[in-house]
Protein backbone atom coordinates (compact mmCIF):
# COMPACT_ATOMS: atom_id res chain seq x y z
CA UNK A 1 0.00 0.00 0.00
CA UNK A 2 1.29 3.79 -0.63
CA UNK A 3 1.34 5.92 1.83
CA UNK A 4 0.37 9.60 2.72
CA UNK A 5 1.75 11.55 4.88
CA UNK A 6 1.83 15.39 5.99
CA UNK A 7 4.20 17.13 7.66
CA UNK A 8 2.48 20.60 9.00
CA UNK A 9 5.89 22.70 9.18
CA UNK A 10 9.55 22.88 7.00
CA UNK A 11 10.80 22.53 10.01
CA UNK A 12 10.22 19.00 10.36
CA UNK A 13 10.46 18.14 6.68
CA UNK A 14 13.70 16.07 7.64
CA UNK A 15 12.11 13.33 10.12
CA UNK A 16 8.98 13.28 7.14
CA UNK A 17 12.04 13.32 4.10
CA UNK A 18 11.79 9.91 1.81
CA UNK A 19 14.31 10.52 -1.15
CA UNK A 20 11.88 8.09 -2.96
CA UNK A 21 8.37 10.05 -2.07
CA UNK A 22 6.35 13.34 -4.43
CA UNK A 23 6.48 16.08 -2.49
CA UNK A 24 3.38 18.20 -2.66
CA UNK A 25 5.29 21.56 -1.55
CA UNK A 26 1.36 24.07 0.15
CA UNK A 27 1.20 27.50 0.95
CA UNK A 28 -2.16 28.43 0.50
CA UNK A 29 -2.87 31.77 1.52
CA UNK A 30 -1.32 32.67 -1.22
CA UNK A 31 2.09 31.45 -2.49
CA UNK A 32 1.21 28.08 -4.02
CA UNK A 33 -2.01 29.05 -5.08
CA UNK A 34 -0.35 32.17 -6.80
CA UNK A 35 1.84 29.76 -8.52
CA UNK A 36 -0.76 27.78 -9.73
CA UNK A 37 -2.77 30.48 -11.19
CA UNK A 38 0.40 32.00 -13.36
CA UNK A 39 0.89 28.59 -14.38
CA UNK A 40 -3.01 28.66 -15.62
CA UNK A 41 -3.02 32.19 -17.04
CA UNK A 42 0.19 30.74 -19.19
CA UNK A 43 3.52 31.65 -17.68
CA UNK A 44 5.71 29.62 -19.16
CA UNK A 45 8.53 29.27 -16.25
CA UNK A 46 8.92 30.22 -12.62
CA UNK A 47 11.89 30.12 -10.75
CA UNK A 48 11.25 30.28 -7.29
CA UNK A 49 13.96 31.95 -5.08
CA UNK A 50 14.63 31.98 -1.17
CA UNK A 51 15.96 35.29 -1.01
CA UNK A 52 14.73 39.18 -1.76
CA UNK A 53 18.56 39.93 -2.84
CA UNK A 54 18.26 37.15 -5.32
CA UNK A 55 14.59 38.34 -6.61
CA UNK A 56 16.39 41.94 -6.90
CA UNK A 57 19.24 41.31 -8.53
CA UNK A 58 16.55 39.10 -11.50
CA UNK A 59 14.62 42.09 -11.72
CA UNK A 60 17.86 44.45 -12.23
CA UNK A 61 19.35 42.57 -15.35
CA UNK A 62 15.48 42.92 -16.96
CA UNK A 63 13.39 39.72 -15.37
CA UNK A 64 10.03 39.80 -14.23
CA UNK A 65 9.95 39.35 -10.57
CA UNK A 66 7.24 38.55 -8.10
CA UNK A 67 8.61 39.44 -4.59
CA UNK A 68 6.45 39.36 -1.10
CA UNK A 69 7.84 39.63 2.61
CA UNK A 70 4.95 39.95 5.44
CA UNK A 71 2.14 39.99 2.97
CA UNK A 72 3.46 42.90 1.33
CA UNK A 73 4.38 43.30 -1.78
CA UNK A 74 8.38 44.43 -2.44
CA UNK A 75 8.79 47.99 -3.67
CA UNK A 76 11.18 46.79 -6.54
CA UNK A 77 8.81 43.94 -7.46
CA UNK A 78 6.51 43.78 -10.90
CA UNK A 79 3.80 41.66 -8.45
CA UNK A 80 3.07 40.55 -5.21
CA UNK A 81 1.75 37.70 -3.79
CA UNK A 82 -1.95 38.09 -5.00
CA UNK A 83 -3.02 35.38 -7.67
CA UNK A 84 -5.18 38.44 -8.88
CA UNK A 85 -1.63 39.91 -9.78
CA UNK A 86 -1.11 37.39 -12.48
CA UNK A 87 -3.04 38.20 -15.53
CA UNK A 88 -2.73 36.26 -18.68
CA UNK A 89 -1.79 39.57 -20.49
CA UNK A 90 1.47 40.34 -18.05
CA UNK A 91 2.56 36.95 -17.82
CA UNK A 92 1.28 34.69 -20.80
CA UNK A 93 4.68 33.18 -22.43
CA UNK A 94 7.22 34.61 -19.58
CA UNK A 95 9.78 33.23 -17.63
CA UNK A 96 9.31 34.69 -13.76
CA UNK A 97 11.09 35.00 -10.53
CA UNK A 98 8.98 34.59 -7.39
CA UNK A 99 10.15 34.80 -3.48
CA UNK A 100 7.59 34.70 -0.81
CA UNK A 101 8.25 34.72 3.13
CA UNK A 102 7.54 30.91 3.45
CA UNK A 103 6.68 29.07 0.37
CA UNK A 104 9.88 29.38 -2.05
CA UNK A 105 11.60 28.44 1.19
CA UNK A 106 9.36 25.19 1.69
CA UNK A 107 10.86 24.35 -2.58
CA UNK A 108 13.84 24.81 -1.56
CA UNK A 109 14.41 22.45 1.55
CA UNK A 110 12.23 19.40 -0.42
CA UNK A 111 14.44 19.96 -3.69
CA UNK A 112 16.04 15.95 -2.86
CA UNK A 113 12.75 14.11 -3.15
CA UNK A 114 12.20 12.33 -6.31
CA UNK A 115 9.47 14.95 -7.49
CA UNK A 116 8.31 18.32 -5.55
CA UNK A 117 4.96 19.71 -7.00
CA UNK A 118 3.14 22.41 -6.23
CA UNK A 119 -0.19 22.29 -4.72
CA UNK A 120 -3.41 24.51 -3.63
CA UNK A 121 -6.62 23.56 -3.21
CA UNK A 122 -7.54 25.54 -6.85
CA UNK A 123 -5.74 22.30 -8.43
CA UNK A 124 -6.21 19.34 -5.63
CA UNK A 125 -7.78 17.09 -8.13
CA UNK A 126 -5.10 17.60 -10.52
CA UNK A 127 -2.22 17.09 -7.77
CA UNK A 128 -4.19 13.70 -7.18
CA UNK A 129 -4.13 12.38 -10.48
CA UNK A 130 -0.75 13.12 -10.71
CA UNK A 131 0.56 11.06 -7.67
CA UNK A 132 -1.70 8.23 -8.11
CA UNK A 133 -0.19 8.09 -11.89
CA UNK A 134 3.46 7.90 -10.60
CA UNK A 135 2.63 5.63 -7.91
CA UNK A 136 5.05 6.66 -5.30
CA UNK A 137 3.95 7.61 -2.02
CA UNK A 138 3.30 11.47 -1.37
CA UNK A 139 4.25 13.94 1.43
CA UNK A 140 2.44 17.26 1.82
CA UNK A 141 5.20 19.76 3.05
CA UNK A 142 3.11 22.64 4.59
CA UNK A 143 4.69 25.93 3.99
CA UNK A 144 3.19 27.19 7.36
CA UNK A 145 4.21 30.68 8.96
CA UNK A 146 7.43 31.00 10.24
CA UNK A 147 8.06 27.35 10.86
CA UNK A 148 4.76 27.52 12.75
CA UNK A 149 1.73 25.36 12.13
CA UNK A 150 -1.10 26.80 10.34
CA UNK A 151 -4.67 25.69 9.48
CA UNK A 152 -5.28 26.30 5.84
CA UNK A 153 -2.10 24.08 4.69
CA UNK A 154 -2.61 21.44 7.06
CA UNK A 155 -6.76 21.36 6.05
CA UNK A 156 -4.97 21.22 2.12
CA UNK A 157 -2.75 18.09 3.43
CA UNK A 158 -5.66 16.62 5.24
CA UNK A 159 -7.70 16.77 1.77
CA UNK A 160 -5.06 15.39 -0.47
CA UNK A 161 -5.20 12.46 1.80
CA UNK A 162 -8.38 12.27 1.96
CA UNK A 163 -8.88 12.28 -2.18
CA UNK A 164 -5.83 9.56 -1.83
CA UNK A 165 -6.97 7.04 0.74
CA UNK A 166 -10.68 6.86 -0.74
CA UNK A 167 -8.87 6.41 -3.95
CA UNK A 168 -7.81 2.91 -2.15
CA UNK A 169 -4.31 3.03 -3.30
CA UNK A 170 -3.12 5.29 -0.28
CA UNK A 171 -3.06 4.86 3.80
CA UNK A 172 -2.23 7.23 6.38
CA UNK A 173 1.91 7.67 6.38
CA UNK A 174 1.84 8.75 10.23
CA UNK A 175 -0.65 9.82 12.65
CA UNK A 176 0.32 13.50 11.52
CA UNK A 177 -1.76 12.38 7.95
CA UNK A 178 -4.45 11.11 10.68
CA UNK A 179 -4.76 14.46 12.37
CA UNK A 180 -4.84 16.86 8.82
CA UNK A 181 -7.35 14.46 7.15
CA UNK A 182 -9.69 14.32 10.32
CA UNK A 183 -9.41 18.30 10.17
CA UNK A 184 -10.58 17.99 6.52
CA UNK A 185 -13.49 15.84 6.61
CA UNK A 186 -14.72 17.38 10.07
CA UNK A 187 -14.67 21.35 8.04
CA UNK A 188 -14.76 20.49 4.27
CA UNK A 189 -18.68 21.60 4.10
CA UNK A 190 -17.71 25.65 5.50
CA UNK A 191 -13.95 26.24 5.25
CA UNK A 192 -14.40 29.75 5.63
CA UNK A 193 -15.96 29.53 8.88
CA UNK A 194 -13.50 27.11 10.30
CA UNK A 195 -10.87 29.67 8.93
CA UNK A 196 -12.62 32.52 10.57
CA UNK A 197 -9.87 32.71 13.12
CA UNK A 198 -7.20 31.87 12.06
CA UNK A 199 -3.77 33.93 12.07
CA UNK A 200 -3.17 33.91 8.31
CA UNK A 201 -6.60 35.49 8.01
CA UNK A 202 -5.74 38.17 10.41
CA UNK A 203 -2.95 39.23 8.96
CA UNK A 204 -4.47 39.46 5.35
CA UNK A 205 -7.27 41.61 6.64
CA UNK A 206 -4.69 43.89 8.73
CA UNK A 207 -3.91 44.37 5.29
CA UNK A 208 -6.22 44.51 2.99
CA UNK A 209 -5.32 41.29 1.40
CA UNK A 210 -7.90 39.01 2.29
CA UNK A 211 -9.77 39.98 -1.06
CA UNK A 212 -8.08 36.33 -2.61
CA UNK A 213 -9.42 33.84 0.25
CA UNK A 214 -12.32 33.11 -1.57
CA UNK A 215 -10.65 32.50 -4.60
CA UNK A 216 -7.66 30.35 -2.87
CA UNK A 217 -10.21 28.08 -1.23
CA UNK A 218 -12.08 27.18 -4.66
CA UNK A 219 -11.45 23.35 -5.44
CA UNK A 220 -9.81 22.03 -8.85
CA UNK A 221 -10.48 24.65 -10.98
CA UNK A 222 -7.46 23.70 -12.80
CA UNK A 223 -5.46 20.71 -14.01
CA UNK A 224 -1.81 22.49 -13.83
CA UNK A 225 0.61 20.99 -11.51
CA UNK A 226 3.94 22.73 -11.55
CA UNK A 227 7.04 20.68 -10.97
CA UNK A 228 10.43 21.59 -9.80
CA UNK A 229 13.57 20.73 -12.10
CA UNK A 230 16.85 21.54 -11.12
CA UNK A 231 18.57 22.96 -14.24
CA UNK A 232 22.29 24.19 -15.13
CA UNK A 233 23.80 25.80 -12.35
CA UNK A 234 21.77 24.67 -9.50
CA UNK A 235 18.50 26.71 -10.44
CA UNK A 236 15.09 25.93 -9.45
CA UNK A 237 12.99 26.29 -12.36
CA UNK A 238 8.86 25.55 -12.02
CA UNK A 239 7.15 24.26 -15.45
CA UNK A 240 3.93 22.73 -15.89
CA UNK A 241 2.85 21.01 -19.23
CA UNK B 1 -5.61 37.71 27.86
CA UNK B 2 -3.12 35.34 28.30
CA UNK B 3 -2.23 32.57 25.54
CA UNK B 4 -2.15 28.63 25.57
CA UNK B 5 -0.41 27.01 22.59
CA UNK B 6 0.59 23.81 21.72
CA UNK B 7 4.04 22.43 20.21
CA UNK B 8 3.57 19.50 18.32
CA UNK B 9 6.89 18.23 17.99
CA UNK B 10 10.41 18.80 20.24
CA UNK B 11 11.80 19.76 16.66
CA UNK B 12 9.50 22.95 16.83
CA UNK B 13 10.31 24.28 20.02
CA UNK B 14 11.99 27.32 19.22
CA UNK B 15 9.80 27.99 17.22
CA UNK B 16 6.79 28.65 20.30
CA UNK B 17 9.07 29.05 22.62
CA UNK B 18 8.55 31.80 25.02
CA UNK B 19 11.19 32.24 27.82
CA UNK B 20 8.46 33.61 30.70
CA UNK B 21 6.26 30.89 29.80
CA UNK B 22 5.32 28.09 31.76
CA UNK B 23 6.06 24.57 29.16
CA UNK B 24 3.81 21.68 30.02
CA UNK B 25 5.60 18.79 28.63
CA UNK B 26 3.47 15.68 27.61
CA UNK B 27 4.19 12.16 26.48
CA UNK B 28 0.78 10.50 27.04
CA UNK B 29 1.99 6.89 26.07
CA UNK B 30 3.72 6.59 28.55
CA UNK B 31 6.47 8.95 29.70
CA UNK B 32 4.74 11.54 31.47
CA UNK B 33 1.63 9.54 32.45
CA UNK B 34 4.18 7.38 34.29
CA UNK B 35 5.85 10.39 36.00
CA UNK B 36 3.18 11.59 37.32
CA UNK B 37 2.12 8.11 38.64
CA UNK B 38 5.21 8.06 40.33
CA UNK B 39 4.82 10.69 42.44
CA UNK B 40 1.46 9.54 43.27
CA UNK B 41 2.82 6.17 44.44
CA UNK B 42 5.20 8.51 46.69
CA UNK B 43 8.58 8.72 45.10
CA UNK B 44 10.82 11.98 46.30
CA UNK B 45 12.60 13.06 43.01
CA UNK B 46 12.99 12.06 39.92
CA UNK B 47 16.44 13.33 37.64
CA UNK B 48 15.22 13.38 34.11
CA UNK B 49 18.00 12.02 31.87
CA UNK B 50 18.17 12.21 28.29
CA UNK B 51 20.48 8.89 27.60
CA UNK B 52 20.73 5.39 28.52
CA UNK B 53 24.81 5.44 29.13
CA UNK B 54 23.83 8.24 32.08
CA UNK B 55 20.95 6.33 33.37
CA UNK B 56 23.42 3.39 33.54
CA UNK B 57 25.99 5.20 35.14
CA UNK B 58 23.34 6.31 38.17
CA UNK B 59 22.73 2.66 38.13
CA UNK B 60 26.11 1.34 38.66
CA UNK B 61 26.42 3.93 41.75
CA UNK B 62 23.38 2.22 43.33
CA UNK B 63 20.24 4.92 42.14
CA UNK B 64 17.01 3.03 41.41
CA UNK B 65 16.52 3.43 37.23
CA UNK B 66 13.99 3.56 34.95
CA UNK B 67 14.43 3.22 31.40
CA UNK B 68 13.28 2.39 28.18
CA UNK B 69 13.88 2.61 24.37
CA UNK B 70 11.56 2.34 21.49
CA UNK B 71 9.42 1.30 24.18
CA UNK B 72 11.08 -1.92 25.94
CA UNK B 73 12.55 -1.48 29.67
CA UNK B 74 16.29 -1.35 29.34
CA UNK B 75 17.79 -4.15 30.77
CA UNK B 76 19.48 -2.79 33.52
CA UNK B 77 16.64 -0.97 34.57
CA UNK B 78 14.69 -1.38 38.10
CA UNK B 79 11.56 -0.19 35.98
CA UNK B 80 10.47 0.24 32.35
CA UNK B 81 8.41 3.13 31.16
CA UNK B 82 4.71 1.41 32.35
CA UNK B 83 3.58 3.39 35.23
CA UNK B 84 2.06 0.30 36.79
CA UNK B 85 6.08 -0.75 37.79
CA UNK B 86 6.39 2.16 40.14
CA UNK B 87 4.43 0.69 42.94
CA UNK B 88 4.39 2.56 46.67
CA UNK B 89 6.58 -0.36 47.90
CA UNK B 90 9.16 0.37 45.39
CA UNK B 91 9.25 4.38 45.02
CA UNK B 92 7.56 5.34 48.11
CA UNK B 93 10.40 8.18 49.53
CA UNK B 94 12.80 6.96 46.75
CA UNK B 95 14.57 9.40 44.55
CA UNK B 96 14.88 7.86 40.78
CA UNK B 97 16.98 8.46 37.49
CA UNK B 98 14.43 8.26 34.51
CA UNK B 99 15.05 8.33 30.72
CA UNK B 100 12.87 6.98 27.88
CA UNK B 101 12.74 7.42 24.05
CA UNK B 102 11.25 11.01 23.77
CA UNK B 103 9.80 12.16 27.08
CA UNK B 104 13.11 12.95 28.49
CA UNK B 105 14.27 14.50 25.80
CA UNK B 106 11.68 17.07 25.50
CA UNK B 107 12.28 17.79 29.09
CA UNK B 108 15.75 18.97 28.68
CA UNK B 109 14.63 20.71 24.66
CA UNK B 110 12.31 23.22 27.53
CA UNK B 111 14.82 23.74 30.10
CA UNK B 112 14.64 27.42 29.88
CA UNK B 113 11.40 28.39 30.37
CA UNK B 114 10.03 30.34 33.54
CA UNK B 115 8.68 27.09 34.62
CA UNK B 116 8.50 23.45 33.10
CA UNK B 117 5.71 20.93 34.73
CA UNK B 118 4.68 17.56 33.98
CA UNK B 119 1.63 17.16 32.25
CA UNK B 120 -0.68 14.16 31.21
CA UNK B 121 -4.85 13.26 31.42
CA UNK B 122 -4.43 11.56 34.34
CA UNK B 123 -3.17 15.44 36.19
CA UNK B 124 -5.08 17.62 33.04
CA UNK B 125 -6.81 19.53 35.79
CA UNK B 126 -3.87 20.10 38.35
CA UNK B 127 -1.83 21.58 35.47
CA UNK B 128 -4.96 23.58 34.61
CA UNK B 129 -5.05 24.85 38.40
CA UNK B 130 -0.94 25.35 38.23
CA UNK B 131 -1.27 27.40 35.37
CA UNK B 132 -4.23 29.40 36.07
CA UNK B 133 -2.36 30.02 39.53
CA UNK B 134 0.64 31.30 37.56
CA UNK B 135 -0.77 33.51 35.38
CA UNK B 136 1.27 32.79 32.78
CA UNK B 137 1.33 32.25 28.86
CA UNK B 138 1.49 28.31 28.28
CA UNK B 139 2.98 26.12 25.50
CA UNK B 140 2.05 22.17 25.83
CA UNK B 141 5.22 20.44 24.39
CA UNK B 142 4.08 17.64 22.83
CA UNK B 143 6.87 14.69 22.58
CA UNK B 144 5.96 13.33 19.74
CA UNK B 145 7.67 9.96 18.35
CA UNK B 146 11.18 10.87 16.88
CA UNK B 147 10.15 14.34 16.38
CA UNK B 148 7.26 13.27 14.36
CA UNK B 149 3.54 14.29 15.62
CA UNK B 150 1.24 11.73 17.08
CA UNK B 151 -2.24 11.96 18.11
CA UNK B 152 -1.95 11.20 21.81
CA UNK B 153 -0.16 14.62 22.72
CA UNK B 154 -1.97 16.58 20.51
CA UNK B 155 -5.02 15.43 22.09
CA UNK B 156 -3.91 16.33 25.77
CA UNK B 157 -2.11 19.68 24.26
CA UNK B 158 -6.51 20.40 22.63
CA UNK B 159 -7.76 19.13 25.80
CA UNK B 160 -5.72 21.66 28.18
CA UNK B 161 -5.98 24.51 25.75
CA UNK B 162 -9.58 24.13 26.18
CA UNK B 163 -9.62 23.85 29.92
CA UNK B 164 -7.69 27.04 29.69
CA UNK B 165 -9.85 28.48 27.47
CA UNK B 166 -13.29 27.80 28.71
CA UNK B 167 -12.02 29.53 31.97
CA UNK B 168 -12.00 32.72 30.35
CA UNK B 169 -8.52 33.96 31.17
CA UNK B 170 -6.98 32.18 28.55
CA UNK B 171 -7.18 32.72 24.31
CA UNK B 172 -5.71 30.36 21.54
CA UNK B 173 -1.60 31.68 20.90
CA UNK B 174 -1.86 30.22 17.31
CA UNK B 175 -3.51 28.13 14.45
CA UNK B 176 -1.80 24.80 16.26
CA UNK B 177 -3.78 25.47 19.85
CA UNK B 178 -7.00 25.56 17.49
CA UNK B 179 -5.71 22.36 15.50
CA UNK B 180 -5.24 20.78 18.97
CA UNK B 181 -8.75 22.02 20.46
CA UNK B 182 -10.30 21.24 17.39
CA UNK B 183 -9.45 17.54 17.92
CA UNK B 184 -10.22 17.28 21.46
CA UNK B 185 -13.69 18.58 21.20
CA UNK B 186 -14.71 15.93 18.29
CA UNK B 187 -13.07 13.13 19.68
CA UNK B 188 -13.09 13.63 23.68
CA UNK B 189 -16.45 11.70 23.93
CA UNK B 190 -14.64 8.37 22.41
CA UNK B 191 -10.70 8.59 22.60
CA UNK B 192 -10.24 4.96 22.32
CA UNK B 193 -12.07 5.34 18.97
CA UNK B 194 -9.95 8.09 17.68
CA UNK B 195 -7.08 6.28 18.71
CA UNK B 196 -7.23 3.49 17.45
CA UNK B 197 -5.97 3.42 14.36
CA UNK B 198 -2.53 6.01 15.46
CA UNK B 199 1.36 4.87 15.21
CA UNK B 200 1.74 4.45 19.05
CA UNK B 201 -0.79 2.20 19.89
CA UNK B 202 -0.08 0.03 17.56
CA UNK B 203 3.75 -0.03 18.65
CA UNK B 204 2.72 -1.01 22.07
CA UNK B 205 0.78 -3.80 20.87
CA UNK B 206 3.22 -5.04 18.91
CA UNK B 207 5.06 -5.59 22.52
CA UNK B 208 2.61 -6.21 24.34
CA UNK B 209 2.78 -2.96 25.91
CA UNK B 210 -0.48 -1.64 25.76
CA UNK B 211 -2.35 -2.67 29.19
CA UNK B 212 -1.18 0.73 30.29
CA UNK B 213 -3.27 2.10 27.93
CA UNK B 214 -7.12 2.76 29.16
CA UNK B 215 -5.14 4.21 32.48
CA UNK B 216 -3.52 6.80 30.57
CA UNK B 217 -6.31 8.50 28.95
CA UNK B 218 -8.25 8.78 32.80
CA UNK B 219 -8.61 12.42 33.76
CA UNK B 220 -7.31 14.11 36.34
CA UNK B 221 -7.56 11.28 39.11
CA UNK B 222 -4.45 13.31 41.30
CA UNK B 223 -3.39 16.53 41.55
CA UNK B 224 0.28 15.95 41.74
CA UNK B 225 2.05 18.38 38.53
CA UNK B 226 5.78 17.45 38.67
CA UNK B 227 7.65 20.53 38.43
CA UNK B 228 11.39 21.05 37.53
CA UNK B 229 14.45 22.65 38.73
CA UNK B 230 18.04 22.65 38.02
CA UNK B 231 20.12 21.83 40.66
CA UNK B 232 23.62 21.69 41.94
CA UNK B 233 26.08 20.60 38.73
CA UNK B 234 23.20 21.29 36.31
CA UNK B 235 21.02 18.49 37.14
CA UNK B 236 17.65 18.39 36.29
CA UNK B 237 15.25 17.22 39.17
CA UNK B 238 11.54 16.84 38.92
CA UNK B 239 9.87 17.66 42.65
CA UNK B 240 5.94 17.47 43.13
CA UNK B 241 4.44 19.23 46.61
Amino acid sequence: MLQVDVCFSPALYPVYHHPEAIVVVVDIFRATTTMVTAFERGVRSIRPVATVEEAEAYKQVGWLVGAERNVKRCPFADFGNSPFDYTADKVAGKDIVFTTTNGTRAITIARAAFRVVIGAFINLQGVADYCRCHQRNVVVLCSGWQDKVNVEDTLFGGALADVLIRSGAYEAGSDAARIAREMWTHNQADLMAYLEPTDHLARLRANQLDDAVPYCLQQSMTDRVPELSIEEDNILVLRSK
